[in-house]
């Protein structure tokens, strides 16, 4: 299977998790080795490392770190309280507090059985996303412009994305394909890292300001709008990075239809609506500073959530690992 | 008059132009003395004075530096073309062309009547600023609050502002108010300068990303959005920072009445519609970086329009010097 030449998450031999410190881009490629659940706590906080299935796969490599069950149910519940919204991470626990049960009730030896599990993870979003590239792959013919938010990417998986594997596999098969990507304030995952792993596979990215995106989008020439999702609810409303929301509101208003590209582990079925999904508020300091630089005034209050609800009448379909799923056929095929 | 105890520009005795220097803000109040027509459109071309308003009094000011009718239409010729957006500047400088014309043709002499008609464009914003006030009171009652985007506010104008003058006159009337201000991507004019003179005026404030604004309407308490002009056309589409379009359509969408504040000098009877007004694009090193920081890979291209368009049907009404105009109305008030 070609891979991204990426590489956010590795698990060495030595039983260390390698990952690329995504708070150091675009300016350095930084590799840090993680030995412990609160060195992995700490990089999901700080968003060393993020993106709803890459969070997953960290947290299950850092539950292989357990030396006994009651070790690993203390290690998921902290990590689990880590960021609230993606529910990959809750997922992907669950995963890995089975396979310690089972390995407990077979006489099994538990950390192999755990660092098998965490590799399955890994490999099944690997597999995961180039199924969800295959699903989209119709939406992005030759001289297709994608309009995206946020970093849906390499980086924000094991594999290669989520709303970016379209992308990169009608690439692979020589389609000329474009990218408009938002910036993303506060923190920027969009000119950081989307337009750095774009550039970087040779996909032409254009970067813009978040609120120019509406104006785009009336201008002309704007395929689709593909995001990815931190949790997507039963009805079909879709968490996803705050702005989401309002771009979805300018597809609309221009007709340019609107996709959320997710994996499965990405639909909570426990939630019935979007406004039962837990929205994450993040430090003031985000939108205090960028970098070294003040950019408002000392104290003044802020609010910050990191994610938004789009409701899934904004949504025209999901990519999916199992398909391209058109709005009104979601609860059939998922529920 | 009271006044904002914010002086963004002031004419001294001595011929020189004072202004606040706004990229300094927030990290410093630094003063500026501007002695030349092309110390002038340095300034105006660097944002250190920005807002339509503004922009027009202080380049009337440098037109009065001219020593002879021909020197005036040079000087005039050069500002016109610092920004191409805002409708004011040509507004000022034509109205400084004809004063001039006016001295020659009755051989008065040139400086003082020029001097004393720069004087006058300024005083007459502050009286259009607090008019302007007067029409908007009615839109912030106790209790209200206004979301808004970029800074429309003393900082924008000779006086209390546009579209923070209804705030600045309720405020004054004893009425508890609150403001929401959206940061303003890529030159952070909500973060650095609206909240910064909405807290030295003790007015609350709450500062967002842009993207969050649709978000923020959606969870209900918002009274009504309020943003300036740069420029609006005949049939009352307006020309505005960057992402008002976008919050236009937010505002829409969750039936937040929006109104945009402006004087009788941004309404341009030469544009018949929004398409005809030209939009500013700036250099890409905006998005590139905030301060000392890089915030997107080295030369990823970008689309950096400063302003976009706000059709006229998402416009609830414009609250001007000559009162509170309907859509609807807008034509045979103004037209």
């Amino acid at each position: 299977m070609p891979t991204h030449p990426l590489r956010a998450v590795a698990w060495r031999g030595d039983g260390a998790i390698r990952i690329l410190d995504q708070t150091r881009l675009p300016g350095e490629e930084c590799y840090l080795d993680l030995h412990t659940p609160d060195q992995v706590a700490e990089a999901i906080r700080t968003l060393r490392v993020r993106g709803a299935p890459l969070i997953g796969i960290v947290a299950a490599m850092a539950a292989a770190f357990a030396e006994s069950l009651a070790d690993l149910g203390r290690i998921c519940d902290g990590l689990r309280a880590t960021r609230p919204t993606a529910v990959n991470l809750a997922w992907a626990l669950n995963r890995m507090l089975r396979r310690g049960e089972d390995a407990a009730r077979r006489g099994e030896a538990l950390r192999p059985a755990l660092v098998a599990e965490a590799l399955a993870i890994w490999e099944d979003d690997q597999h995961m996303c180039r199924r969800i590239g295959e699903a989209g792959l119709a939406l992005v013919p030759d001289g297709a412009t994608v309009l995206t938010h946020c970093n849906a990417g390499a980086l924000a998986t094991g594999g290669i994305g989520t709303a970016l594997a379209p992308l990169y596999l009608a690439r692979e098969r020589g389609r000329r394909v474009a990218v408009v990507a938002g910036e993303t304030r506060p923190l920027l995952q969009g000119s950081r890292l989307t337009a750095w792993e774009l550039q970087r596979a040779g996909i032409p990215v254009t970067l813009i300001a978040d609120a120019m995106a509406a104006s785009r989008l009336r201008q002309g020439g704007v395929s689709c709008v593909v995001v990815g999702a931190d949790r997507i609810a039963r009805n079909g409303d879709v968490a996803n990075k705050i702005g989401t929301y309002s771009l979805a509101l300018a597809a609309r208003a221009h007709g340019v239809p609107f996709y959320v590209a997710a994996p499965s582990s990405s639909f909570d079925r426990e939630a019935p609506e979007g406004g039962a999904i837990p929205i994450e508020e993040r430090r003031p300091e985000e939108l205090w500073t960028v970098g070294q630089s003040r950019t408002a005034p000392e104290g003044v209050p802020v609010w910050n959530p990191a994610f938004d609800i789009t409701p899934a009448q904004l949504v025209t379909g999901y990519i999916t690992d199992r398909g391209l799923i058109a709005a009104d056929e979601l609860v059939s095929t998922l529920g």
